[in-house]
């Protein structure tokens, strides 16, 4: 008797898990449409066991931009709030600023002004506020600002500004045997210590641009330094070269949204078998933001181009996303 | 009656499947005692739930150097093999070395001769072999020479000069929720072409030294040219910051074999919480070759010394192996 009830239990388990699965839809917050199947169609076609477009797990590897990607980048890169606000924070260790460029500007509330400087004013910021400190001390700095930073437009949590369609889509993937990978012109250690709550992506399966580190031993106790050095930038061509320093396997389905990530869709569309490259555009002026060929952040100009030719996927935020960010828990 | 027969063969299939694996030792070319204890002890503390030095499966991140620790090294390492064997294989389209060191030498198989002239004939010698195409075609021509390549002082093929206890290990932390990586001097795009298939570790966790890539579109096909210059050495205090640029997080566990492997020991010992640290001590002249405190290659001195002073786990083969190399199929 005991046995039968729980052979019951289980059959009942197993059918409302099949029943459920064939209920649930993994994109909710995509409309239905031409965009949505192309992504589905892709996904069934290469984990269609037996099918000549069948890829092996191993070999399903999908890259995501972050920057505009993955969650927004207007008015400015995320990164770079983070780095203003450290120079708050800083200034009072550098009496200095008050008279020196770039810092006199921003510390007067003049973000404009201090990036007149050009290159050459962002190198000063980015170097004052990412380096000098170890790579733990970098992480702690980073995860306190996350936790609490908010969008100067829409007064969210940054932590909000995440896409929730592609919340979904990167679970989807997964979910189906994919390994997804951030590959990225955002910092590496920036992006680190968040990924995997947000986004689910563990610290190793992020690529993205990266400072120069020093290996210190002091008193027997290690440690590495952020040095105020460029090692590598992980934009435009530099996204295959990452891709391939890190990965070193050839992404099957890479996702971007601007002409920095043409090369790493043009590098994933030149291997052989399936492909599957797609651009989000930022359609919707009235739920985020509207850009494309113009835009001084995220231009996408020849991407666009490049995808009618090759019949890449281009999302229109308006058209084809419900729902834009994640619903906030009151 | 179906459904009865059906419960009988589910309950059989996993009483057997509990029986099995209190069976079988998942470490069966490790001698008992001491040295295996340590490990087994290790592992089955950092994944018992609730214990107080339970690890979560995301944090369980273990580093392996290769030369030395995976497979053997002497008389020579087996990248240089490669090198050597390309030289000649190259040799006619290069009329000019039969006059010119170090090639000179080697086409008179003076392989000595040709080292003599140190790190810059080892330069040139790694440029010719390891630069000059593309990503694609050097992982062609790896996949081509490790297929047939001998050792040659055993004669048996280079894939099968791997160390049996090594790959139990690797297979017995993945079962246990580890990641594995490698976390090598040797040449990252020379080891990611068979990792996989001998290790079961795949390229997007091999870490090594790489040279730089060059990204060029020619009539309108993508490839990532390999530059004859270097881009990181991934040995002594390199390693430590490759493992942070790579994986991001540091290890919980690591195996190396010389003083090459000290910085990355360091570094994974001076985390929070439980940590492993393990040397492979060459010892066993007979079954493979004994080496240490003199050797010109992987030298082990300082590490025995921090090893014997911090506890660290000590692997004499001689002693605690009971084989060596995998047995050969007939």
């Amino acid at each position: 008797m005991k046995i039968s009830r729980l052979i019951a239990g289980v059959l009942l388990t197993a059918l409302g898990l099949v029943v459920n699965a064939r209920a649930a839809d993994p994109l909710p917050s995509w409309n239905e449409g031409k965009t949505k199947q192309s992504i589905t169609g892709f996904v069934e076609k290469v984990t269609k066991e037996g099918s000549p477009d069948f890829v092996p797990v191993a070999e399903r590897i999908a890259t995501f931009d972050n920057d505009g990607t993955l969650w927004a980048e207007q008015p400015m890169y995320f990164q770079l709030l983070f780095a203003l606000h450290r120079v708050g924070v800083l200034a009072p260790q550098h009496p200095e600023w008050k008279d020196k460029e770039p810092f006199a500007s921003l510390l007067k509330g003049d973000v404009k002004g201090a990036l007149a400087g050009g290159d050459k004013a962002l190198t000063e910021i980015v170097a004052v506020t990412h380096s000098g400190m170890t790579t733990e001390e970098f992480e702690r700095i980073v995860k306190e600002w996350i936790a609490t930073a908010k969008h100067p437009v829409t007064k969210r949590p940054i932590m909000e500004m995440v896409y929730q369609p592609m919340i979904e889509l990167l679970a989807y993937l997964r979910a189906n045997g994919f390994k997804t990978f951030i590959v990225s012109g955002g910092g590496i250690e920036f992006m680190r210590p968040w990924t995997e709550k947000i986004y689910g992506i563990p610290p190793e399966q992020v690529v993205g641009s990266s400072g120069k580190l020093k290996w210190e031993m002091v008193d027997g106790n290690p440690s590495l330094l952020k040095l105020p050095a460029v090692d590598f930038i992980d934009d435009k061509e530099g996204k295959p070269v990452g891709i391939q320093q890190h990965i070193g396997r050839r992404p099957i389905a890479a996702f971007g949204n601007s002409d920095g990530d043409l090369q790493m869709l043009q590098w994933t569309a030149a291997g052989p078998g399936p492909r599957f490259c797609l651009y989000v555009h930022h359609t919707d002026a009235e739920r985020e933001f509207a850009y494309d060929r113009q835009s001084h952040i995220g231009q996408l100009a020849k991407g666009l181009d490049e995808a009618a030719a090759k019949g890449w996927t281009v999302v229109s935020m308006k058209d084809d996303w419900k729902t834009i960010f994640p619903s906030v828990k009151k």
